[in-house]
């Protein structure tokens, strides 16, 4: 017997029949004998539809008000998977955030959870009794309702199997794992049966959209066993409640992972835009003087390489930003160029940054050198690196971008 | 300044055009200095929609389930509702049953309020605050949402302005007040300016579907002042903010109405069917063995007429019930006719039901007769006849209800 944490997103409760098709779900888990709480999303649109009527009912609104409206939508689907629980004679009852509750901090329209009260469901799975939790939701410190941002239901269930020290956390998703790259650009590319959370953290910030990273952090800090599986398998096909090994990647401590790879994935981001600074002035506060702005506008800078300067006055300064973000990020630097003293703002887009990701590097030379050496051979450019403990990411020119992701997916191994 | 209680219906508040229509009704108030809550219902078809999901999911499910689903309508609306109202620069927020608390009972699905806390409301009030209420929804003593049933939303609102000591509840409808008939059977119908508690009473239960009975009966018990008018006028049109005479009808005590008219207003209800059972046994307990059965099957039985039998041992029993539950009212009684001595079940239906109502007549003689001789006059035959103190009902074939409406309509004056 195991007591745990079933998550289901909204394209797996889209409409009544993939509900019931979750329910089949909790149902199996339940009939092994196991203490299960399931956290929901909104059925699939109904986000986007509550949110719209928001803004048009004003664009500047209350985020309390915008909390009200759009928790709704989790505190539906939690019901009726309640509903279709009883239908099959699985003892079940729905729990809104503030019922638990969930207590969040007053950032209402993006709360963080502070604390959860776990007491109230372990005294219901002692009665036998699922757990069927509305995601995405908690209640402030005013005691009125406040969402977690968007994808916030994986934060919600990392918490909650922390609160309740659950012996797993299953993430049903539209994928059936975590895959060593993105199968669509190498179809060698195979599911991960463990990775480490460090790992999982940048596969996960790196455009491997299975989870939200602050849940990925969450289950780090709290070591919850994550397990990414799909939701749209067969409830009851052979093997799915099998404890050991079911189809889908465990998230896990890197201690549990016995074989441990030195790389263990390649994850890319595209659309990149690299914008070099010529010979800023090398002096104190020139770094902040360069990137404030860009915080301020809420541009989420990269890969910040900067070399010594020859004559120690004047140094060259490259970071990278997301494509979409050049523009603004150009608009911002040219006004405090004089400030910053530099030649010129060179910028360029159409870049992609490719990652090689994995624990097993600390204690493994080379592998750097591997990458340039397998990348050099196919003729691609390296324009940055940037490393880790546990990455290496190379900036190269996008339209390479598949060919090197699927070099490096070969020359590690990965497709073994 | 006045207390006011403001409650949208469905129609009123079906999409964010319509919201921002009664936000302007709302910021009206407002402006003319009153102090005001405001309680709202789904958005028209939302709550059908919920329901149809429940029973999608299992056929037999939870009230509780059912309430925390269906519920979440009205708090969509409410939160759209402060939404728009701020975007207007009204000072508003949204309330959800919980967090008044609205307490009822834990009759899940048809839950009846129990005790509502007006203190946080009115503490507002004085901040200048308005309250936008989520209707049709409270808690229940275990702690979760419990719904009024269908038509709360009334409910809800007559009680917090009990509760908040209100000077009037404003109920915004489809219909500018209560006629003295229906407008479409009778052109010459008036609006009433005022009508009483009790004549609203028997207004409301015989089909004119203006304001669900429960909340004329809260209404009477609390003395709350109680006005229906239209949402869909113009909400700034001139007379729309005076106190004393706006378009729309006051539900008031009777001593509030100075110029008291013998007969306020004609109900009725067609598709009624008369069941009577011949030669009944006339001894004690045999009216509770008729309708235990009746009750049992929540057949709702009207117009009872029991004559005293001639020879003291058997009698007749006439009753009617809707056409539509005719079928199962019969099956029920032919199971007892043995217990009850009867001869025969008959049973005719496509009759109709015609109330003639007025407080005037508790002093003033001849009103039935009136009645009757007007009929009569029409050649329209009388089936049975039950009176109470401020109200005649007649039992006469369908075909003849029009007819018979306008008659009584205009034999009492009430078109002019």
């Amino acid at each position: 017997m195991a007591r745990i944490v079933m998550k289901f997103g909204g394209t797996s409760v889209a409409d009544i029949d993939r509900i019931r098709n979750v329910a089949r779900h909790v149902k199996r888990e339940v009939d092994a004998g196991n203490e299960v709480a399931v956290v929901v999303s909104a059925m699939a649109g109904k986000t986007n539809e509550l949110v719209s009527w928001t803004r048009e009912a004003s664009a500047m609104h209350d985020a309390r008000e915008y909390d009200a409206v759009v928790a709704s939508g989790e505190q539906v689907t939690a019901g009726l998977l309640a509903i279709c629980l009883q239908g099959m004679g699985v003892h079940a009852r729905s729990w809104q955030g503030w019922q638990i509750p969930i207590r969040t901090d007053n950032s209402h329209g993006a709360a963080r959870i502070v604390d959860i009260d776990g007491s109230f469901l372990i005294e219901r799975f002692g009665e036998g009794q699922v757990a069927v939790i509305a995601g995405f939701q908690g209640i402030g410190p005013d005691n009125r309702i406040a969402t977690l941002g968007r994808g916030g239901s994986d934060t919600s269930a990392v918490a909650i199997a922390a609160a309740v020290k659950a012996d797993r956390c299953d993430i049903y998703t539209d994928v059936d794992g975590v895959y060593t790259t993105d199968p669509r650009v190498e179809p060698k590319a195979k599911r991960l049966s463990k990775i480490s959370f460090e790992e999982m953290l940048e596969m996960a910030s790196l455009g491997a959209k299975v989870l939200q990273v602050r849940s990925v952090e969450l289950a780090m800090v709290h070591k919850v066993r994550t397990f990414v599986r799909s939701s749209f398998t067969d409830p009851n096909a052979p093997g799915m409640d099998d404890p050991i090994n079911p189809p889908g990647t465990l998230i896990c401590d890197e201690e549990e992972i016995v074989e441990q790879q030195v790389v263990t994935g390649i994850a890319f981001a595209k659309d990149e835009a690299q914008i070099s600074l010529r010979r800023v002035a090398d002096r104190p506060g020139v770094s902040a003087a360069i990137f404030g702005p860009l915080a301020e506008e809420r541009i989420n800078v990269d890969m910040i390489v900067q070399n010594v300067s020859e004559d120690g006055t004047k140094t060259d300064m490259t970071f990278t930003v997301p494509s979409g973000d050049l523009e603004k990020a150009v608009k911002a630097l040219e006004k405090v160029k004089g400030e910053v003293g530099c030649d010129a703002v060179q910028s360029e887009s159409g870049l992609a940054k490719i990652s090689v990701i994995g624990i097993g590097m600390r204690s493994h030379a080379g592998v750097a050198a591997t990458a340039f050496r397998a990348l050099a051979e196919k003729g691609i450019n390296i324009r940055a690196i940037t490393t880790s403990e546990i990455k290496i990411s190379i900036l190269i020119d996008g339209p390479y971008a598949e060919l090197a992701v699927r070099t490096l997916h070969g020359v590690y191994g990965l497709d073994k």
